[in-house]
């Protein structure tokens, strides 16, 4: 079977396109529409085997990853899903392989109605990168360097379960507990809070980022684009039941440096607390505040319950950390 | 040195953007604005070592065609390059390596005022991913589907050259003279025909396509879209000097099945000849007509001098033929 038959069977999958897509796979180029006088987002992420996924990962799971992190980061610029471009590098044509992960993929892709619109197929090691496009109206994108003193601090759902589950998968021993199906999920197929991002933007929120590396470390990207510092109440921060009973320690490592957590971190006025409260509601998304954005560039203090600075030593996922 | 790091220090280079990049390289997504009304045309390319170059490519060179390949893309759709997004698996951080890639990249990016806008880097088996993302008015792209019986066919440039090369970088017997640099460049440095094909949809072009995968076969993807077929005339075909010396059966496979050109092959009706011809002039692009398109279905004929048909047995390239 060849490249484009390959490409034609599994992924000429028929996402609604909403008015968006002029012309999708097939062409030279895809072909899209955005809505008058919108603005266009676009990210792309490349996920390499032994790095973002293990070699035995089940297919169907990669396939809703893969797109899931992508939609993250237009949820972090309030964008609203118009498609997507899929590029994958194959070691071998493996039909039921390629037929999970589609049945992965397209099934986010439906529930964001995010059609795939165009793409490559070629031989080589397991690679996939996808790129998103999305629209958001002028001046409403959740930038990064939009976070000003005074803001509120917030996050939706919670992190560290997706950390917890790696470890657990690694065999790392203070990980070994019993993991439940919703916890393994927060690492195998995670959610992107494209409702509430969307919601955000235009309920006067300031700055937001999607946390793949880490809460702390990815905080301290707002901060260093905004230059600003924050405070982060830790007993402010959601749990998960899965991690209450870890070692102190690492409860912390994995609740503020947890990685592939894929919930919004993001700042508002304080005049905002009520439009943001109703952004959670209407989405269905869980939103907690855990601090406030301060003058100080750059710097990051930790609290504790009483309000003191609590210092905590925390690393930053890296693909390039040795 | 950090992921961040590196993609700070070899990708964060001033192409002049132009009015439509609103925010860069650094937030979740990047923000482009469109002119007013315009459709949106995006594209991805994966190369893979080994498969798409060879490991010993000189990295400059594979900066430049990463980026040629996607820009042919929009060029074959008629669209105004607006910027890309690079996704980058690299084995080891190799500073010479990337600043050289950094070089081939940047040069041609600059010339097409095509910006770097965002994209990732991740360890992992050599793979780039390009995604491009250009402009077109509505109604003006140069889709597949768009070729029309009694449409003269046109070729720019020549073709050939590149698959020459290849041979000749495989040992192949009959591909062993020496080659010119300017020969060579085809293979290494090929050049999209942007410009031309801007002209092209506002001349009236119908059809386009860019030859990827050789002559005979990227037509054969116009003729099946456009439920047409078409008639070559062999013998107007523009025949590079390095392949006049071949054995008449490898000249063919170089000129009909070659691939990696990077050519634009297109329909206009004849009514449009005076047009193209200014659009050639205008983008300082050679171009032939090389044939016609006809009312049957899929059908291909390839005509001698005195116009009959001639049975040449062509394959187009495939990354998983076997």
């Amino acid at each position: 079977m060849g490249e484009f038959e390959l490409i034609r069977r599994h992924f000429q999958h028929a996402t609604d396109p909403g008015n968006a897509v002029v012309l999708g796979i097939g062409d030279d180029c895809a072909l899209l529409q955005p809505s008058p006088g919108h603005q266009l987002a676009v990210s792309s992420d490349m996920l390499v085997e032994g790095r973002h996924f293990f070699p035995d990962v089940d297919p169907e799971a990669l396939g809703h990853k893969a797109l899931a992190v992508n939609l993250s980061d237009l949820a972090a610029m309030g964008a609203r899903p118009l498609g997507f471009t899929l590029a994958l590098a194959l070691p071998r044509a493996d039909i039921d392989w390629l037929a999970a992960f589609a049945r992965g993929l397209f099934g986010l892709a439906d529930a964001h109605a995010c059609p795939l619109v165009g793409g490559d197929t070629t031989r080589g090691p397991l690679n996939l990168c996808i790129t998103v496009f999305g629209e958001v109206k002028p001046g409403q994108a959740l930038r990064r360097d939009a976070a000003r003193a005074g803001d509120d601090l917030y996050i939706s759902g919670r992190t560290g379960e997706a950390r917890l589950t790696l470890e657990h998968l690694r065999g790392t021993d203070w990980a070994m507990a019993p993991l439940s199906d919703e916890t393994r999920a927060r690492l195998e197929r995670p959610t992107p809070r494209n409702a509430l991002g969307i919601l955000l933007a235009s309920a006067g929120a300031h700055a937001a980022i999607d946390l793949s590396d880490g809460l702390a470390g990815d905080l301290g990207h707002i901060l260093s684009a905004s230059g600003v510092g924050a405070e982060i109440d830790l007993f402010a921060l959601p749990v998960a039941p899965a991690l209450q009973a870890l070692p102190v320690a690492q409860r912390w490592e994995c609740l503020l440096a947890g990685g592939d957590d894929y919930e919004l971190l993001f700042t508002a006025p304080p005049a905002a607390r009520e439009a943001i409260a109703t952004a959670a509601t209407s989405s269905r998304t869980p939103v907690t505040r855990i601090g406030r954005i301060t003058a100080e560039p750059g710097r990051l203090r930790l609290l504790d319950a009483n309000g003191l600075p609590l210092a905590l030593s925390l690393r930053s996922f890296d693909h390039f950390a040795t």
